[in-house]
């Protein structure tokens, strides 16, 4: 696996994708190229785009990549796809995405989906953009679904969020938006020729004025479209990616990239943690067969799951004194 | 805490509210309350209800009730609100929900959000799940976004999960659709009255006619509609809550509550070791320095988190033969 990191750096797409792929099955031994690569990795500019399902991400992130190339910068993409735990495999696929970019050796498109009921996902996001950092792209772009707690995670491995919005959406689609307001340092509205997309923008804009942002930058909204003339979408799309180089400029000038990396490092720790400690006592107590005898008592409610989870601390930690388990 | 527990078991719906509240929050205590009321629950019928934004969700829980309380059967509601991490609080919040059935002493109401970026929203609804038990509500239903993975365990919690769809979406939801597919024990087609609602009936007959049953249960699609006649809203949801009923009881006949309870207990050992292995190593090495060093240490590049990580767990964790740590 540490070979597979080592000829992913040195631009081995082949084993980059089969790299990915691993830590997208939670494969033993990805850690150990992670270990290997982390040292080369903090180069690239980690872009997220969320929003609701529908709101055109894909579309948008396919402009995207040809206006960066335009710029002759390289891109990575990561595309999140939400999908059941009990089948895994992304819907959308690698296949059917951003076809018109699989000739262009400066494009590397992979999609990721979640299997297992343990989470761990938003780990092997963070992993495979450390792939596509130091496979040496100049910007990585992180396609997501903003609707749950985890998805939000993800996007927490971005230096600069996008967050995408659509006319005509009813009313629980708003509240979303609210919800996803905070994060946003770029708000797009995509398909603006559709009806609705006036009354979005000054929705949004109001919302913004609302806000408080302490730290100089107001996010600004892009309207793109696919249909209508006189701003094609190719030239809107390109207005989009000139503020998100802007809005680098403005992290690295203003010492914020900083924070951003240091609430990356903390989210990373969490989840390695989370692999390193809580996986393997799972995985002890069900070879033992106690994880099952567990369920049983829980079903049978003879035993609760704090008073049994206070059990098993106490096997497997070691008792500190400043440690109240 | 375990005092309002006490209260919450005798009926006390203020105390119920609190303890509920306390959960979402993530207060220390909230545990000896579940210790306290864990062995009277498993009484009640949880139901899940999940699909996109904007599917009309909390529309067709608000009717559920009232079909139930015609039933006489009393009905709690936890109400899953996709949040931002940063700001917390259910956006939609308890107040607008369901207004009208206020004054039901029947009918109790709560909204949950996430807060902070470590997760635990499954573990709080399976929380106050067993809170609306112990007050001795009949019908438990959980609604929620089905999006995110965290979404789908909170769904698990249920002993019947109904997947809600809605005409004249786009793509991207029927991707969505596909991945809720499996879960579902039963379908609605919502706002059945709209334009497209019977190409959808269609599409979903025929991924069920694709699917493999093998225990004898067959979800039913179930069409529902809030404006035309000749069937009233209140009649097809009707419709809706017999075939829920007929579906527990399949369940209880077949055995299979049995293998959804097994699972149900499964994620709540999870969760709870979780929280009481991860949770309390994360704040002692916070209160002691080491997490900022370490934060620091990623960030420079010093060390990567997986190797970090294994310096915790041999800190922390004691050395089992059969551990591999």
């Amino acid at each position: 696996m540490e070979e597979l990191g080592k000829r992913a750096m040195a631009g081995d797409v082949r084993a980059a994708s089969r790299l990915i792929r691993n830590m997208e099955d939670n494969m033993p031994g990805t850690e150990a190229a992670i270990k290997h690569i982390f040292p080369f990795t903090g180069k690239a500019h980690v872009i997220g785009i969320t929003g609701s399902p529908g709101a055109g991400k894909s579309t948008l992130t396919d402009e995207m990549i040809a206006s960066y190339r335009n710029k002759d910068k390289t891109v990575g993409v990561m595309a999140v796809d939400p999908t059941s735990p009990f089948t895994g495999g992304a819907l959308l696929g690698d296949r059917i995405r951003m076809q018109r970019h699989a000739e262009d050796t400066g494009v590397f498109v992979r999609s990721m989906a979640t299997r297992g009921a343990m989470g761990g996902l938003s780990k092997a996001v963070g992993d495979g953009i450390h792939v596509l950092d130091v496979m040496g792209k100049d910007v990585i772009i992180v396609e997501t679904v903003g609707v749950g707690q985890q998805e939000v995670e993800i996007i927490n491995h971005a230096h600069t969020i996008i967050v995408v919005l659509v006319p005509g959406m009813g009313d629980e689609v708003q509240a979303l938006k609210a919800g996803l307001m905070e994060i946003a340092d770029i708000f797009v509205i995509n398909k603006a020729d559709r009806e609705g997309a006036a009354r979005l923008h000054k929705e949004t804009l109001s919302m913004l004025q609302m806000g408080k942002f302490e730290n100089g930058w107001i996010p600004p909204i892009v309207s793109v479209e696919s249909v209508s003339e006189p701003i094609s979408f190719a030239q809107s799309v390109g207005v989009l990616t000139d503020k998100i180089d802007e809005h680098y400029q403005y992290l690295i000038k203003s010492n914020i990239l900083a924070t951003r990396s240091h609430r990356k490092a903390t989210a990373e720790i969490y989840e390695s943690l989370r692999a390193a400690i809580l996986a393997p006592i799972l995985d002890d107590l069900a070879a033992n067969g106690e994880l099952e005898l567990m369920v049983q008592k829980i079903m049978k409610r003879e035993l609760d799951p704090y008073s049994l989870a206070e059990l098993v601390a106490e096997k497997y930690l070691i008792s500190h004194d400043c440690l109240k388990v």
